[in-house]
């Protein structure tokens, strides 16, 4: 039995406010306990958005009543509300910037309205950025400008890895964070259109590889493996939508990933791809640094690292439903959570009650 | 009449190889002599690219027998000649990097592609960017990173000349130019589609306005303005096609630049917009230091500040035959110009032959 201590996911979408039909704190929450995660970081771009006070105050709210896990909220970027973000910086988990796919409030898409939240968010609170290719290197660029740290979400690409390995080298204060998605799928996974919808076990339609970042080349894939000393954090950008809408004519991007992350990456520790001191570095030290996370005291995981299985959607607890690793043999299973003192989690059953989780920016 | 020093044009194409219907050294040298410049530097994307040593000959050996101003010739970065770029270095005007618009041998999309050209260019010779907008921001970050100067082209949006002025402040070796086009034209001047092609005077079509980067807001004609002295350079980005072509489908982007670029920045100083410092700094001075240029030594030109005149394509040297400045009104007219000991232009007429300019890189 492996000890370790409570996983940190930075980057999770648990859809509360607006889209609780796919997720809410209390299920986004249950399936972080289930994959060995203690602490998750949910993003702003609910519906509303997460952007000024009330809508921070809304998506806290929800998360006091139900999160069984401890976690913190984002507040977005938009083109306006650079002053209110920072006066808030220290309630919220940090500033996200969309600055590659803009919507709404949180629209960024000119590189004017970078700079007040540049300027402006304190320097000791994360800011993390969307941004893909030369736009990550924009941000890079920024964060050297400003001399601000800059946490650079779900990179895929050679050419983001190396470039950020680039930066570091010269001293820029960037950190990055890398999904399993990135690391055990490519674009060569994707259903060649127009193939039909499948139903076989194992396979998937082209709307459920649906992701952003999109998923990558081998040659991507590979270069994020070899610089792995490069990357600071795993993080599973966990982006529930239910089959219904994955395999509808729209399919939005996004993949659940709080339950096989864990086993994804244990998976490649007993192949010797990975050490165990890499995962705790990746999923718990290196995350709890970049974001200021509060210790939490008598909190860890026990895996069976010897257990093999195949993962399942049916045995999963987020609400989406399916998992774009269905079916995958992987070694390694979260056998029990103690968080805080108490067991949260322990052979499949979520032990703890909702609202036991607590908000990392007010313990 | 005013004397200025013999001007410097960092950016024109001259068509030749490969579309000497439109321009060729000797049309594109006379036009340069007319508008007051006596150094153009020829941009590498013709027909072939100059991307090696055969196609930096072929471009030389059409510029010895016909130049009739000194002049230079960029190499082009490809995807896999950054070692024969950098071993060409002390003949070429500088190394031209096509970051944004792609094409042919000279296609750079993937950042990978930037790295061998920013660590084997010599830093002592010039690295010329086209990159609009984000890349723009990422070619400073490679410039940074690499240490190494870097010069961005036609810089025509607002988030540009201040992300340039915020890097600067920083001291990050970056410089750029600015064209008179996207200094006196804006979006509000392409007229709206459907509009039938016009043949009136002052009137112009859609495909007439094409350029790249593109015409933009006032409001970003206005931060270049507000702050010319992040500009260091004007470059006329002389892209001729006949009117013809600019009338087609398919209408390809650029306009001619060298024979109106002097009168109308001349116009602003007589309207106390700019000074005469500004533009000998940014016409000469400049240039000649961030490109590494000789002196001409005996060369001027004379200028007629009070001469008010409309611009006429039909007076014009280029071979292009148009100018989306036909009918502006005026002030300030090129009387005369001095190059090494010679007089080469007077009163509307070329004195000097074919084959007196020099390479800049070889004199």
């Amino acid at each position: 039995m492996l000890k370790l201590p409570g996983l940190i996911d930075p980057h999770v979408h648990l859809r509360e406010p607006g889209a609780t039909h796919k997720e809410d704190f209390d299920t986004g929450t249950s399936a972080a306990l289930a994959g060995g995660f203690t602490i998750v970081l949910a993003m702003p771009n609910t519906k509303p958005p997460i952007f000024d006070a009330s809508t921070l105050e809304l998506a806290l709210d929800g998360a006091k009543q139900k999160a069984r896990c401890d976690y913190g909220q984002y507040i977005g970027a938009g083109p306006g509300n650079a002053e209110i973000a920072a006066s808030l910086a220290g309630t919220a988990a940090g500033l996200k910037m969309y600055l590659d796919s803009t919507f709404g409030e949180l629209r960024l898409d000119d590189m004017t309205l970078w700079q007040p939240h540049f300027e402006k968010y304190p320097k000791q609170f994360p800011l993390v950025a969307h941004s893909e290719s030369r736009t990550m290197a924009a941000a890079i660029l920024f964060s050297a400008l400003y001399d601000r740290p800059i946490h650079i979400a779900h990179v895929s690409l050679k050419e983001e890895i190396l470039l950020i390995k680039a930066a570091k080298e010269k001293g820029i204060k960037v950190t990055c964070e890398v999904c399993p998605h990135h690391l055990f799928l490519s674009k060569d996974d994707i259903p060649s259109p127009p193939s039909p919808l499948p139903e076989g076990e194992g396979r998937r339609g082209e709307g459920r590889m649906e992701v952003r970042p999109r998923l990558a080349t081998k040659e991507d894939v590979d270069a994020l493996w070899r610089n792995m000393d490069v990357i600071d954090c795993f993080a599973t950008d966990h982006a529930p939508h239910t089959l219904a809408e994955k395999d509808s004519e729209n399919p939005p991007p996004g993949f659940p990933g709080l339950e096989t992350a864990l086993p994804l990456l244990l998976t490649t520790v007993s192949e010797s791809r990975l050490t165990i001191p890499d995962l705790i570095a990746k999923m718990h030290t290196n995350p709890r640094k970049i974001f200021h996370l509060p210790e939490q005291p008598e909190t860890w995981v026990e895996v069976d690292e010897n257990a093999i299985y195949e993962i399942k959607a049916s045995e999963q607890f987020t609400r989406c439903g399916w998992t774009p690793f269905e079916g995958w043999k992987v070694k390694g299973k979260v056998r029990k959570v103690v968080l805080r003192g108490k067991t949260a989690f322990e052979d499949g059953q979520i032990l703890i009650q909702a609202g036991y989780g607590q908000n990392v920016r007010r313990s």
